[in-house]
């Protein structure tokens, strides 16, 4: 009889041990019918579901020297939650697909649930983890479906923005890029192996950045807020808004213009950097902008760019590359 | 400007033209709101969405020696639509989670999605894959997530088998158990490394058993038939029938008892084998089973052990182990 590790790793439980563990910190299920069964049965009270997949992988995605488990839970979540809200609907319920080296700590992925629990309470209360699947693999990947609900709005989609409409965004724009600069420039270690994140040598501003790279934080309630409010068009921002902006506006058959005075002291990293996943919509000048939106510029008809910034073509080149090097032993 | 490689590698094209390509195989949307916005949009006709996830990773899951990418997008298709089968609902909707090493040949990841979607063509007419995730990684992973209607059914859980049911399977058991048998006995390979599948090798039989478990074909159609038939408790049959069974009998309540005669010649391996993703059902006596379903034992009340076969307690080993030791450079 071995004597138990106080933090034993996943290939010392049982697959049972471990569902049991995790299932107490994702917090109670407010499904029909929850975790346990072959599938999860959830409220779709309009008729429809929203629904969308995103993957944070291990190397091209994250560090695990600079995120912890609870880290990579809440990005996990909020960047799907992130793709509901800008669809315009209100998010259900998230199934998760663990798949996790059997080296890891059990407690990295306790954190891991608790982060994706708190995300849920925190960006988009009455959305819980409902489903998942837990695998072994050499690589660790969190694969993450998030269900919404329309509540009978009809879905605000990239192709409906029109000439003369104001663009406006809500939540920060630049910030997680300036988290991520401070990563590879601060913390980047020699070698390619990244060093551990240290808080102390962070001014607030920068810590700011850098929480806003690991957590982000983007404005869930408002997605469903401007559908009501008659937004055209609607995309979360997630490569960097000039990228984004110009799928948009291929989408809509427009051109949008920005205004870089609106963008604040560092237009450049709010151009480019990515993973805010800020609510980038298209609004009728008509209407007045919902609390929570700020004008940054205008739909005109297409033009020979998708996106002009003060009246001028941007490559849009900045923030996380994930076909950048990947060294496997760099952590 | 370098010639164009005839198979380039997914590293070699950028992501743009990769989901195009992937497109064009994955078919025709059927959403309301199809794949290429933040997220898609499904009709759930009765109110409520039934959802599950489920996962194959490299190495704990499969052998790039012995699946094909179209196997593997077959497979990771027919698992998540048993486990909507297995809730008595139809599938609606799949979505796609791949990560993938840049070092993969496009037709590679093509033929994956042309087995995605021929396993929902086959097996769930109705079903098609409707959004999905690209991201680079060191070990290829597959994670979907299936959604499916109940179209005003009650969902048939685990939980529901009732002393004096009788129990019932439909679709095979034990077939994918021998097709795993023969994969790792006749082209396991020496020092590790899985050797290519060679189906000369093979009589017909051996054939059939090893398609059963690089492409299995559960009874989709028959999860509704079962939910109207008047079925007490269902779940599909992925880690061999004593070990699945004695999962129902605990949600249950009961004890289940099987009667080895109903299971053919090979009764052990019909006991053992995972990966069929055959449906076992309860029924109440009084019903006539539905077409597909074949008796193989009954309920009864709860006592020492959760399952018994022949009146006797089996410790259900067997099947595929995803714990068990990997060789991450035997393929």
């Amino acid at each position: 009889m071995s004597i138990p590790d106080e933090d034993p790793t996943l290939g010392e439980l049982s697959e049972g041990e471990i569902l049991r563990r995790l299932l107490v910190r994702l917090g109670p299920s407010l499904a029909l019918v929850g975790p346990g069964d072959d599938a999860a049965v959830l409220a779709a009270p309009d008729g429809r579901v929203v629904a969308t997949t995103d993957t944070l992988v291990h190397g091209p995605d994250f560090r695990l020297a600079w995120s912890s488990g609870y880290d990579l839970g809440w990005k996990a979540a909020a960047v799907n939650l992130a793709d509901i809200a800008a669809m315009g609907a209100r998010p259900t319920a998230l199934l998760v697909a663990l798949a996790v080296p059997n080296s890891t700590r059990m407690s990295f992925v306790e954190h891991l649930a608790e982060g994706l629990r708190a995300a849920c309470d925190a960006l988009a209360p009455g959305c819980a983890v409902e489903g998942g699947d837990l695998t072994v693999s050499d690589t660790l990947t969190i694969a993450v479906t998030a269900l919404g609900s329309l509540d009978g709005r009809a879905p605000v989609l990239r192709g409906g923005a029109r000439s003369g409409d104001v663009v406006a965004v809500a939540g920060p724009l630049g910030r997680a890029g300036r988290g991520l600069a401070i990563l590879f420039g601060r913390f980047g270690g020699s070698a390619g192996a990244p060093a551990a994140v240290d808080l102390e040598a962070l001014t607030p501003e920068e810590s700011a950045a850098l929480t806003a790279q690991l957590r982000p934080d983007p404005p869930i309630r408002l997605g469903p807020v401007a559908a009501d409010a008659g937004a055209t068009a609607m995309m979360d921002v997630s490569d960097g808004l000039v990228l984004d902006a110009s799928r948009l506006a291929a989408a809509s058959g427009v051109t949008v213009e920005i205004d870089s005075s609106t963008l604040g002291a560092d237009a450049v990293v709010a151009l480019t950097g990515g993973e805010d996943h800020a609510l980038l919509a298209t609004f009728p000048m008509s209407l007045a902008l919902p609390d929570g939106f700020r004008p940054i510029g205008r739909v005109v008809p297409q033009a020979a760019y998708p996106v002009l910034v003060d009246g001028r073509p941007h490559d849009g080149r900045g923030g996380w590359d994930p076909y950048r090097d990947w060294d496997a032993h760099g952590g």
